[in-house]
């Protein structure tokens, strides 16, 4: 059962380690992975603050080695302790674990695609993979399938405001005319999203009182509107919880909902076994 | 049964392909109308672009002009496909097609009115009528009918705001004075509406400290009382999800929407089995 | 029973005329005196602008008179339509009444206190009170009272977010200092509420770091309580709702909670007497 | 039973005017506190508009010194009034009722620290204290109970809101270029949640049309996971609602929250008499 140089009992220690979350060492590789992952992404904000890259922009350097190379060790590490690799390489934490190991390789072979260093931070999307050992997964998941649930009437709704905004914009641009900040429509179409989900930046104004009349049917839109997708989530949510709630059943009447820790049935007055 | 030069057996055939979606030729003459107004659509854009109509112009003017030919069949192949077209010219989705291929024309014959052109961008509206192929229907029918039930009572509260808006921008207009960004009641109207929206663009600001306080009210009401539409169409929706949750229907009177739990019908009395 | 030179049968056509909607002459009165307030509004709206009021000034100033001699007359018919009209005079509508009369009288009397004459939009106050003939009341009657309800709730989450502005708002004053655009504490707590509000004037903006991340706390904040007065009115319509739904009981097995509309018991069969 | 020179009858009358509000002593004293309170952050505001202080600086100093002068009474006051005054000293309560008085001797001894004085506005945290008095406490004590079942949610929530602006934040920097206003990840971020939270001041706004295009991801995005914690808050509240709806107790067990026309106890099996 030998694959080249790696035993399978170390394949196996390492599996524990790196991918399991319930052993001592596992928590521990946790833990220090997400310190690793945290002081990267400080390091990578604070070299793009120039004042702060001037002044300690060796330490920087040096910091941002060490941590390539204990994600290159890491990364090596995930692929031997897998009998079957490829599936890993190839997942979307795969993907994720290369993308942040890579552009200080790249930075050093092809210098002239640095712009590619603030990749790096893809990293923090590596935070995700390691809540796998809190009590966050079950919240999240909640919260998840709620927003699943509603996804078909969510995409229909942001399907219908793409569109309304794209006419509107094309409005605009027609009553505010290519001299204005309303210059082409694109920009007005982003223009009238600022303005719908109530962003509202200011860089374009309407300054036609027409214009200006179309923006605050737009405004009155945007601040009526955001209702549906809050009461669509609302409803979802509650529904789940009403699911959710007990599905005890009692077995002299039949009637159901009970309450959480109930030990007698509040229909029949019948014992409930838990 | 003929009708000039049109055979009726011409007709239908027509008329399945253009007005019908479920046969495979009604289904691809959706898919390709669809791409066509997309096509439509992003060349409307980008020629309001002035950089890419001084490089592309050419190149989009014969695109228009395909377009606007394909569109010119489509509407005579609606009206011919119909034994009594005049329903159909004088409906909604009839003067938008108009509407969507009369703009090229108009640019020929009375080039004075060129701004006209971009009202190609109503083409989009099209694909709503394109979307009675998809599973869309139920979840858009759904969310328009939980807004309509609900329909007097945001009526009530948007005429409640507009009243208050006008009130506060007159307010806003004397205290900050014709000679401030508050030049007069129209625009103080305009930027109390932006604020009690919550979009605050700061195209216009108040300076006075009186002024600022009175923001300051018309932001906190506006922070609260989106509340209201809010509730009023995330209540709507559970009653909307709580009547349509039960499937059973009645053997005798066939009526539905049963109380969960019902044991005999609310409408005939007749007994359901469960 | 005369009372000076008015007759009771006299004072009694009037007070049907004025005081009630449900008679052809009072509907026809309610109706007029809207279209006049609406018309008296857009002529006080028109005249802040400089541009009409240059143009248009002698118009709008004749509009005006014969608005405030209408109004002027409707106020002396109000007073006399009533055997006791101290009620009216000194009522919420008795004062807003006199408001939109007095300003023009005022202005020629006193053309110092010109600025007052804006006091005239009060008079869109009064359309409020003829909504009394409308199907709005219903629904403008269930809102105020969800919103009534909630109100303790309401009030001691606006003191919360007050109190929390004020101390946020001196935390970036001392941030930020007396230097930026954060001159003073009323002022910082003003932009406080901008934010917190998601207004987001932009007027005024953080340029320390720590102001920034100050801010950020601010916004999300900002975004992530505006669940709470949400929430409450929307519990509140639910709750609404659920009371007011029906109200029958079965006489046969006092059961409740029918559907509207229900000929027969849900639960037993019995049929429903209306 | 004596300590010191403070007689155990004269603390426990101290005790109750200062600490009991049911007493008219006790009421008097708390609204005393409130006016004392509400005058200083008012004067510590006032003070620190500098064309009110060049004015009237000498009557604001006064005021100030009478105020603190009155806060140290207080606090001694309220150590004196207690046998066991540490508890007291080192809460929350204590802490702020020293950093309310501090900082004017303070300013006097080292006069480089006036930039502290700002301080004296947490003065404004005591008038919760006050709120003991007033049925305030049931209503917050209400929304305090609902936001905190749901914290782990919005806890998942609002962590994963800020990974992904961090995301977005640093992708922005990517697009728009160190040359735009995006000049670091820092304020790129930063800008990033103005915009998520759709506060949108506009003092940095993207200029590249692919910044624009992920801007208005960003926008929709936000206007729409507003809904989550709204929904989440929500159905709390009303969760809250159902189960504090129904009063009855039950003879046996005494337990309460029992469902809606239960016939038994859910605990003890108890018939429970309607």
């Amino acid at each position: 059962m030998k694959k080249g140089i790696i035993s399978d009992d170390f394949r196996k220690k390492l599996h524990v380690i790196i991918y399991e979350a319930d052993t001592p060492a596992g928590r521990f590789f946790d833990l220090a992975l997400l310190f690793v992952i945290i002081i990267s992404i400080v390091a990578v904000m604070l070299e793009s603050v120039t004042s702060i890259r001037l002044l300690h922009g060796k330490e920087l350097a040096i910091a941002e080695w060490i941590i390539t190379i204990l994600f290159t060790l890491e990364y090596i590490a995930r692929i031997v302790a897998l009998k079957k690799p490829l599936n890993y390489i190839f997942s979307f934490y795969g993907i994720i674990d290369l993308l942040s190991t890579l552009p200080k390789y790249i930075d050093v072979l092809f210098p002239g695609l640095g712009f590619l260093i603030s990749i790096r931070a893809l990293r923090l999307l590596r935070v995700f993979r390691i809540l796998k050992l809190s009590q966050f997964v079950g919240a999240s998941n909640q919260l998840l399938m709620a927003l699943k649930k509603s996804r078909v009437k969510i995409a229909v709704f942001l399907f219908t405001v793409v569109i309304l905004c794209i006419i509107l914009g094309t409005l605009m641009f027609i009553i505010e005319g290519p001299e204005s900040g309303f210059s082409n429509i694109p920009v007005s179409i982003y223009w009238t999203i600022v303005t719908l989900t109530t962003v509202g930046f200011g860089d374009i104004t309407p300054v036609t009182p027409l214009g200006q009349f179309v923006s605050v049917i737009i405004m009155i839109m945007g601040y009526g509107i955001i209702a549906v997708p809050t009461g669509l989530v609302t409803a979802q949510f509650m529904q789940e919880r009403n699911e959710n709630s007990n599905t005890q059943v009692c077995p002299n009447c039949n009637s159901d909902h009970h309450k959480d820790g109930a030990n007698y049935c509040y229909n029949c007055g019948h014992h409930l076994h838990h």
